[in-house]
This record gives C-alpha cells, structure tokens and sequence, in this order.
C-alpha cells in the first residue's frame, strides 16, 4: 500500500506566524501524498471580540450560534485556510482548500440537542465521507487543506472538531492507504510532566493507556486525541504520533520523536 | 464540442438572500457543464465597518490594503463561497469552492504601482490559468464555485475582479468546450434608459457599440463588463449574454432574455 501522512496542526501552530510558516515549508517537503487538517486558532476569537460575538462556553465547549458559525465559516474557512493555501503554493505544494461543503468531501450530523443545544456543531460518522473524491484528488497529485467545518447537507455549515476530522479521514483512507496520522503542536509529545519537555510518554497502548489515566497524569485536553487516536487504529490507521510540529519531516520517517499510539 | 456555461453573480444577488436561493436552485437544474463565479457583495464593506477597517478609494476604485485583502479573503472565500456552496450541495449539485489560490487555478499579478498604489489587486491573463485542473474538475462532474480572489505564487493572496475573471475562464475553456458567458444580475439586461426596464438592448456588436457609447447610453459600471464580453468573443467564446438572475434557466436555452454580444 502507498504511504498517506493525516497531519493535524492545532491553533498554537497557526497563531504563531514563524512556526506556522516554517512548518508548511516542512509540510511541502514531505514526498508521499499527504492531507493536512488545521484547527482554529484565537483569531476568530478575537475577530468574533471586534465584530461584537459573544462567545458562549457550557462546560467549555463553545456553543456555535448563528452569528459563530458565520464567523469561523470565514475565519478557519477563509482567512486560515487560504493562508495556507497560499502559502503552500509558494512553496510548490500544489493544496487545495476544503470544507466538508466542497465536493461534500464531508457531511455531518448537527449534533442532537439533548442537555445542552450546542447549536451548529457537526457530528462524524466515517460513513459520510466522501471516499472516492478523496482519493481522485490525491491520485491528482493535490494536497487537500481542510478546514475545521462540515455541512449537513441542507445548506447549513457546522463547526466541528479538527481532531476528528483528521482521525474519520484517517480511517476511511487505510481501506487505500497505509496511513500514518500525526497531531501536531507546540510540545514534543504527551507529557508525563505538563512542565517537562524531557518527560514526552514515547508509547501509550491500550496496556499502558488506563494506567496513566489512573494517575491522572493525562491534561484533559489531550485525553480525546488518544481516544480519537485509538479509534483511528482499531479502524486500520497504522499508526498515531502526537508530537511537535517542527520535528514533522523526522516523524514522517521511521525515527519518530513524540508519542506513538499504535 | 460539449456546452459549457461560466456563470457570473453580482453584488446585488448575493446581497438579496430570497433571489440569491432562487438562484441557486436555478443554477443547480441546468444539466450541462458549469461553472459559477461570484462578486462580493456589500458584506465585506458592512463587516469591514465593524472591524474598523477603512475603505480607501481612488478613483472610484477600492485600494486593497494589508487589512482589506485580509478582510475579501474571509468574507469573500469564506463567508460567502461556503453558503453558497453548502446552498448548492442542498440542492443535489456538487460543487466546489475555490480561490485563485486553490489547486493553483488562477494566479495573478499583483497590479504594479505606477500613479496609483491599488495596493493586493491581482490582474490576469490567460496563460495563468490552470486549464487541466479547470477540465478534470468538470469532467469529473464537480461544480466550480469561484470567488473573486487569486494569488501571486509567492503567498500573497489577491483581490481580483470577478467579471474579468469569469471572462477570462470562458476564454481559456473556449479551447474544450462551446461556452456561453452569462453575467447575471438584478436587471434585465443594459437598458437604453436606466429607469425603464423594457428597454433593454437586444444586441451589442463590434458595429453598434461605438454608436451606443457616443450617445452616451451606457452607465459606467456597465462599460468595463462590455469589453470583457467582446474579449471574451474575440478569445473563442461562442456568445456572451448579461441578464437578470431570474431569467437564468430560460437563458440557458436557445431564446435568451437580455442583452446578447456576439
């Protein structure tokens, strides 16, 4: 099977110009096909701050409303995305930006209102990917740049979780592809020590995974991105490395810095 | 050769919720190949106001400053592209969004300063589109949205002029495809008298057009649209027609409402 590198960037990498920079100058040196999914960022917080969107949190999780999904609709769908784009063509990497709206390459499901109305927050299921159009762009030689957004296919766009996103695509390709997926941020890994760099966890398997978890060691931010990962390689994803975006070009080989979650 | 239509919406459509939708809907039932592109709209300058953002025109023509190309960029490429085509995906057509800058479709340059400093305002020509990228969407049965956005190669988005590149994608597919190029917008094509919408000019050609300007007929805004047509023509493209967005489908047809340049 042909190699396929998922790589995630999250929102520290792109509200950091130089690091965002010099990782898709990285990004475009990677010979294998590959899809990049991108996060948010606080720029549409603080445009959503400018443009008088209050942002609504229930249980720290963003309540997207009407005027929000309009504003990361052009935030993370235009401003971050073509960016990207653009910068990427600068470098010879011939991307293409994406919503899941764009060839529905991605449908979601508004997530159901049960406790708590989220409003215009997209649910995955992988069977709503758009397998065959993934595949034609890749076998195009073009390198999708997705945006954090899916629609439901009535006409409305969905804010949804950039980590998933990459994880569904992730799965679906390794019917194709042997696919490596990698989260990529500001620390070299999952750490043991939220304040030691030294303390990256090389491995988390499903032995070790409850442990750390009985520890408490795990951020609560981290813990859907292993779940997500260990769902990603129970569906056929090789392998799942959380590590730092600026060793991208060494994690695409077999020498991996970071954390491994296979 | 196969039919084609590339298909402009103006400013006014998008604006009007109601007729934008009914468009859509229209465009979404014409079964031949097409591509639809679009202008800003108002929005940019009403989200430009409340982000405190300045419009600087000279000339009647809007300077494109680091925060303006910022702001087409979102609103543009974002806001407006993902509705339209989100609209479009609920109506059972595939399209999908681009700027320039996408799979590398339309590159510009950027408008060299000579009295007037337009600021990031691409200008085309033709040898800068991606015909291939252009015909593998098409023949693959995806539905081009375009924004009126392009780039520079070098990582520096653009803000470019829809009707100039409606013109110039019609031109390039001329080579492919028996095109007709349709400027769509809020009347019922150009009218002799700006305030009677009977009177429309049926006909605009190489032998009456310098008659027309003479006796002053012709607004302003409506000039620069014009020779676009007649480049266009000149280019290969079979007809060029500017009419009202509700007569789309109608004008699809062989009995076209509007004003025809052959």
């Amino acid at each position: 099977m042909e190699q396929l590198f998922v790589i995630k960037i999250g929102g520290n990498v792109i509200d950091d110009p130089s690091l965002l920079h010099a990782f898709l100058k990285d990004f475009s040196g990677i010979y294998a096909k590959k899809i990049l999914v991108h996060g948010g960022g606080r720029i549409a917080t603080r445009i959503g701050d400018q443009l008088g969107i209050v942002s609504n949190y229930v249980n720290g999780r963003r309540i997207t409303d009407e005027d929000t999904i309009d504003l990361v609709t052009m935030v993370y769908g235009g401003l971050v995305n073509k960016k990207i784009v653009a910068r990427l063509q600068s470098y010879g990497c011939n991307s293409i930006g994406l919503t899941g709206a764009d060839a529905n390459v991605m449908q979601a499901v508004k997530r159901p209102v049960k406790e708590i109305d989220y409003g215009f927050v997209g649910d995955l299921n992988s069977s709503m990917l758009a397998a065959g159009t993934w595949e034609l762009l890749l076998e195009k030689n073009l390198v999708p740049v997705l945006a954090p957004l899916t629609h439901d296919g009535q006409g409305q766009m969905l804010n949804t979780n950039a980590d998933t996103m990459a994880a569904v695509i992730a799965s679906v390709m390794s019917a194709k592809y042997r696919v490596r997926l990698m989260f990529c941020f500001e620390k070299k890994g999952v750490l043991e020590r939220a304040d030691d760099d030294h303390s990256v966890i090389p491995s988390i398997t499903a032995q070790n995974y409850p442990l750390l978890q009985q520890r408490n060691i795990l951020s609560g931010g981290i813990i859907p991105k292993i779940d997500n990962a260990f769902k990603a390689v129970e569906a056929g994803v090789q392998e799942v490395l959380i590590g730092d975006a600026r060793d991208l070009l060494q994690n695409t080989g077999a020498e991996m810095q970071g954390t491994l979650i296979t």
